[in-house]
């Protein structure tokens, strides 16, 4: 664990983070954040990097409170440089673990220690395997099954290639004794089911190994969508045209350009789609399905003269004379 | 379903094939199959299509020439042109589903009743999501879990997105009676187990659609893998030299050429992945882990003046001068 965390550290600092000497650890009082604290005291003292524990007392709970003092406590013990309990309040819509989830990561953004500081989060591979079947559930594309960064500033996670088994016997070494979120036992939440129910069955039924298996199968389709992402940024440049230039340009999105549909038509369909889906979701489409992209994009691989594709917030997209434009509608 | 049939059938042609004017189905006498062989007759007859009835008996279970024989009665009744039994001998490695998997295969493409012709074969989305989620346990990689094609000739699957409960309901509506494969409910089947216990646990915790999910996300993966492979393909032939001009040479493997690797090193992870394990493979390396493949690329993007990299058969992969090379290594 603690190589994990060395390795992240120097990734880190290679990638121009961490040039003021401090990093932060957010933690839950969980046996996954307290072994990480622990790893992270230990692997900073000879860098002399400063470590600033971060505790967030969402509220939800009687004697939340407690818990986060708690967990402070034992982050002083560890030999923390600095620990604040961080308290916020869960609003806003979604369901109460989106909500819980964003006012944390609002709280922790806040309490950056420095610009370039970072805060190391707990998650373990188990959680990437949860992530990934999540992903994967909801058909949502390769993005979402891409699961969670190592390394997304300010957010940084040593630990997606270490087992929450380890997590804990690393805590049970070290004598530290880890909090129980309750929450993370309640069936009415997805995710536990997922861990308490689908991947132990999955793990039988394909006889082990799963998490590791979904874990690395990420690591590669976040490579992949990485390079795609890139090379259809490229692409968007090379065939993104000023609104109206040669199509009259009347009732356009303002800002949004045109796209070269014969140009656009030559490339593959995975940097196609990624092409219009950014340039759609630019001019303001709320969200988009597959069977929109889909049909958007056979105005440019299935050209035979159709009408235009209407899509959601008033807006149709067309083909005129060889490019692809946007237009609100009267409605 | 006849409209899946209709449109892949029109894809194919526009590919190429078909133009001997006749078609084959593959039919194990089970509702997926049944089904397609109905709709494959009743859309074939307009363009004046042939279709070629085939059912393979593996001779694994007692009474199997009597279920090839039956099947072979429904598809005649169907109206087929034509219906053979083929008659298998399961044998060679990797276990039963494996062995008859390939015995099938062979013997289908033996029968093709002509060079452009396909094989229709009734995979359904929810076969499709069994193999996603398959490729995904075993962490084998975006393009396992990218799942089977549509159109692979001579292969080719017009049921990828109709759901087994809708074949079952069209045998129903024309008075097929299909067979139901014993091994279908054995639960020694990895296959088998996933289908039964593992997919309606997910389908439950998930709120449904989890089929259509994983079919959803593995054509996007395929879109994906296919441009991908594409581009590395087409950087291959750009940093690929022949062997020993400038190097040496001594030693190489014949016929396998060196990889400049400051031009590699400038593209990004998954490209310079792909092309060099399709080098790694061409010069004879049985198979590649992932760790392997990533300390071969480290010689190429982490370069330190590192040593070779060994690999399995006798085979390392050195950095001299900028290039990549393969040698055999004295055992």
């Amino acid at each position: 664990m603690r190589l994990a965390v060395r390795q992240l550290l120097a990734d880190a600092r290679r990638a121009g983070h961490l040039g003021s000497g401090v990093v932060a650890v957010a933690c839950s009082g969980g046996a996954d954040s307290l072994a990480l604290a622990a790893a992270a005291r230990q692997v900073t003292r000879r860098p002399g990097l400063a470590v600033h524990g971060l505790v967030v007392d969402h509220g939800l709970q009687p004697g939340s409170a407690e818990v986060a003092g708690w967990a402070a406590d034992q982050l002083r013990q560890l030999g923390l440089d600095r620990v604040d309990v961080l308290t916020v309040a869960v609003t806003g819509p979604g369901g109460l673990e989106a909500a819980a989830r964003r006012a944390r990561y609002a709280a922790l953004r806040a309490a950056l220690p420095a610009p370039d500081a970072l805060v190391l989060l707990g998650h373990t591979l188990d959680d990437q395997a949860e992530t990934v079947l999540l992903g994967l559930g909801r058909g949502s594309g390769p993005r979402s099954i891409a699961g969670m960064r190592a390394l997304d500033a300010p957010w940084a996670r040593p630990l997606l290639g270490v087992t929450r088994a380890q997590t804990g016997a690393a805590c049970a070494a070290l004598g530290l004794t880890p909090w129980t979120d309750p929450h993370n036992l309640d069936a009415r939440f997805t995710r536990v089911r997922l861990r308490t129910e689908v991947l132990p069955l999955l793990d039988e039924v394909l006889q082990g190994g799963v998490a590791g298996a979904l874990a690395r199968t990420a690591a590669q389709l976040r490579e992949d969508c990485d390079t795609l992402d890139g090379l259809a940024d490229q692409l968007f440049q090379r065939v993104c045209r000023p609104a109206g230039e040669g199509t009259g340009g009347v009732g356009g999105v303002p800002g949004v350009g045109e796209l070269d549909a014969e140009q656009l038509g030559r490339e593959p369909a995975a940097l196609r789609r990624r092409v219009l889906r950014r340039w759609l979701l630019a001019a303001g489409v709320p969200e988009l399905t597959d069977t929109q992209l889909r049909r958007v994009d056979a105005l440019v691989g299935e050209w035979r003269g159709q009408g235009g594709v209407w899509l959601p917030s008033s807006l149709v997209t067309r083909r005129v004379r060889g490019r692809l434009r946007i237009d609100r509608t009267e409605s």
